[in-house]
């Protein structure tokens, strides 16, 4: 028995910026089995509105295959029984099979925070596990401040995880709540308090570990728990959490399954984590930390001048794991360190065998520093990078020309705002168009009046959808002054594909963006030029 | 003898998205000297000319009162003698009294990648160090993927470190290239190196640790090699670094100063560690991870309702260390989750007392969850959230009544852009103003327009600078269509604010939190309204 206990959806949210609705809970519920998690904590019902409706939608609309739904609240209230209190009522209301109550473990916070005392508190933890037992409900119980408690007062701190397994508590959680462990010695005092449980001629074996990363080691103090013994891990997917967040679930699981021999998933859905801590990402909309462990676009990106070389001959000396079998990739990067060798990687990833054309990976090699140092990155935005390759090579068509565009955005005497564009081009000698359009903004305005422009000629276009839009100010220590980087995600029927624009201001940083956007995809869908083509325009 | 040995500047600038100028690694360089770090790495004079400028310009621009510069280089090229390698030569040439020399240590590497015999890179070892010791110059040898080399033959992996002790190498640095491994793992290899190194009678406290963070424990790997023995640590300040990272230097010292008792630098050192970390981000113009242990901004930002009232009694048994040792600070933070206790706490940060105004703080907290879900934030925008505040509280004076604004952008013919705006405003009955303004981009323009509009009337304005402008799509998976939230902070007198703006699009968004900014500048310096002041217009 070995429990992956996912909290992305309570503790999670404590991230600052983090906020879902029940549908998003919804959402990542579903992305959570997939992972192949065994518990799946959605909430606080009866404390937070959200949650109540998660666990009653839940109920209805979620079929989990491989996890089960944990319910969190906290012990009785001081000075009344468990049955009368309402909050312990929600919990059994939700229909959680399993439910997991936070109780206090260091003898501070019973003072401090509940303002009771010592044996109170004990009789809180004992008889709220009794009351949920009574109703068939599994329990753990997460001991909140464990490890400060126990520094303060381990006979208290470990008095507790002792009463609390006494009263039918399959897990006791050992929370690191301030965060601010260490491994050696979580090793040491995991080791001791199984020790005493064992003295007390009480189980040792239902420990669990639930640590937050303030010395930067939640999953090191997560791994070092199971090492000493814990058989049940919480985490957060993407490491979500307050302050600095909570233990990373998905390295944890990696580190335990692929370093440690600990068979929690199946490698098929291992092999979905990237996609899954990117989806959450999106669900969560938080862009996805490009360096997390294992997950992260730049976790198996090398730049490094100095290794591209040595890379192109065996991959598997210069990364710790292979990353498909977390569903990542090896990825080179072209930046103003990229040498030759790595832009020829980089060709080969995209399908144009470069080797031995000097000339023309010289001449890239130059184009893209020249390039980077006007603000353009072509680190995430490969479609403009391999327009770089075709340009060079000579194999871009062009498909217009543009004479000039402007755009305008009014607020009226209401409050209300108008934008509107307008683009003048021509896609063949003697077929010039003008379309206007309006917009909710100058950049949407400008899309759709470059789009109407380019349909009737080009109906391919109909196909292409914008689907991300993403602005960077460069060198922003010089306020609105300051040069714009643009990077628009399409969707076309051939994939997804990245360009980016950069300019003074984000209008004109947009339109590069968005015009090589078309211009890319038309060239992947092998669209002849108008003027080329016998196209009745 | 204690080495804290930064990287930033050789290690850290393999980083997707990090370049430094050589003024930057100047700048860079101060600051780490500031935090107090041992030696700061410089570099690869000779192979990377702007290294090779950076210790040129050093020498007579820089001096450090606390660290030593090194240079980072490669043992001799196989083959050639050491005193014939240009790279060599190079080393000796930049002046730096430290250098640290990369060998490799897994014999595969040496194999595969030098292509050269077990014995001819032990060779190289020795003569490199011999040869840089003749200069009178101080070698560390950076013993390259030595974790991964001693799972594959540890004999060999320790030949080499023994080797360059005995050559006169003053610490060798076990490096964990690929990041792979764990805490547990770390101790015990070091461990059993240290016994190896004692049998052949060579010294054993000679070792340092070179951490990545593939697994998520570069920080955790980097204590458990001190723990076992090390004496040298070597990281990137805010874990700067290829794929997921170096060791995050500035946790390290932390954790070992404040946890473990070393005693690195002195506590104003330490105490300037947020600063520091922030102002180096500032300068590599990556922004600063809000969510990084001991000096990101969320580092001690709590969110949570549970704990809001309970941390009004006794901060500190929320936090696992006090913040302001590292120069950071416990923070509110304003969310939709926000209870009235944490409104309360929030307003007695900003000065406003209003515990038991139980109306004003309900109706604070029903507006910040109506304005969030608009997709405002106000956890960095403290500003817009005081004017709030203000707005409940009825003190927030009115400047200025607006009556319409536009701006337009328009590329010409020849590809250039011109942007203009016009701002219709009055600052008191019958004292309207029409002004107009170019600028670099529509925003541009318009900040300009409305600062020209309002100057006469209010010349305090003229004080107040635009420091930083954020843009974030909020929605982004709808392309163009989405909503906008601005992020603007100006510098005034009284110091640096930061106001929100959001909408439809980025013009709109951008509007009002500029107009904030004037607003909420001229409040704080205590302007009076025109139309009450007996100011002449």
């Amino acid at each position: 028995m070995f429990h992956l206990y996912d909290t992305t959806l309570r503790d999670g949210s404590q991230q600052e910026g983090f906020t879902l609705s029940v549908e998003d809970k919804l959402q990542v519920a579903k992305l959570l089995d997939e992972l192949g998690v065994t518990y799946i904590e959605g909430g606080w019902p009866g404390a937070v509105p959200k949650d109540t409706e998660f666990f009653a939608r839940a109920k209805k609309e979620l079929s989990l295959r491989n996890a089960q739904l944990a319910a969190f609240g906290a012990t009785r209230k001081k000075g009344c029984a468990a049955s009368e209190d309402p909050q312990l009522r929600a919990l059994v209301d939700s229909g959680a099979p399993t439910v997991t109550l936070v109780a206090k473990s260091d003898l501070r916070h019973v003072e401090s925070a509940l303002r009771t005392s010592a044996e109170e508190n004990l009789a809180m933890v004992r008889e709220s596990i009794e009351f949920l037992r009574g109703y068939g409900r599994e329990v753990f119980i997460d001991a909140e401040h464990f490890f400060d408690g126990y520094a303060h007062d381990a006979d208290y701190a470990v008095r507790v995880v002792a009463e609390a397994l006494r009263a039918g508590a399959a897990i006791v959680i050992l929370c690191d709540t301030n965060g601010g462990m260490l491994p050696h010695q979580v090793s040491a005092i995991v080791a001791d308090v199984r020790a005493r449980l064992e003295k007390a001629g009480l189980e040792s074996d239902r420990l669990g570990a639930h640590m937050h990363n303030d010395s930067g080691c939640a999953i090191a103090n997560t791994i070092a728990a199971v090492e000493a013994g814990a058989v049940h891990v919480q985490g957060c997917v993407n490491g979500y959490g307050e302050r600095t967040g909570n233990a990373d679930l998905i390295p944890v699981l990696a580190n335990l399954q692929l370093k440690l021999g600990r068979k929690l998933v199946s490698p098929e859905q291992l092999g979905d984590a990237t996609r899954i801590a990117h989806a959450i990402a999106e669900v969560a909309n938080i862009p996805a930390y490009a360096r997390a462990p294992y997950v992260g676009a730049s976790a198996f990106a090398h730049k490094a001048g100095l290794h591209a070389s040595a890379i192109r001959v065996d991959p598997d000396l210069y990364q710790h794991m292979d990353p498909t079998v977390v569903g990542n990739d090896m990825r080179m990067i072209i930046s103003d360190m990229a040498g030759k060798a790595s832009i020829e990687l980089k060709g080969r990833e995209l399908g144009y065998d470069l080797s031995g054309e000097d000339a023309t990976l010289a001449l890239l090699a130059q184009t893209v520093k020249g390039r980077e140092a006007e603000g353009y990155s072509y680190e995430a935005a490969d479609a403009s990078f391999e327009m770089l390759v075709l340009h060079v090579l000579g194999d871009l068509p062009t498909y217009v020309e543009v004479e000039s565009w402007r755009t305008s955005s009014h607020q009226l005497r209401d409050g209300s705002l108008e934008s509107e564009a307008t683009v003048r081009l021509s896609t063949a000698p003697g077929h010039r168009s003008v379309t206007i359009a309006e917009g909710n903004g100058p950049v949407n305005a400008l899309d759709k009046a470059l789009r109407e422009a380019l349909v009737d000629t080009y109906p391919e276009i109909a196909s292409f959808a914008l689907v991300d839009f993403k602005v960077r100010i460069l060198d922003s220590q010089q306020g609105t002054d300051a040069t714009t980087r643009v990077l628009v995600t399409s969707q076309a029927p051939f994939g997804r594909f990245t360009t980016v624009g950069v300019g003074p201001n984000i209008i004109e940083a947009s339109w590069e963006a968005l015009f090589d956007a078309y211009w890319y995809g038309l060239h992947k869908l092998r669209v002849a030029p108008a003027r080329e083509s016998g196209r009745s325009l």
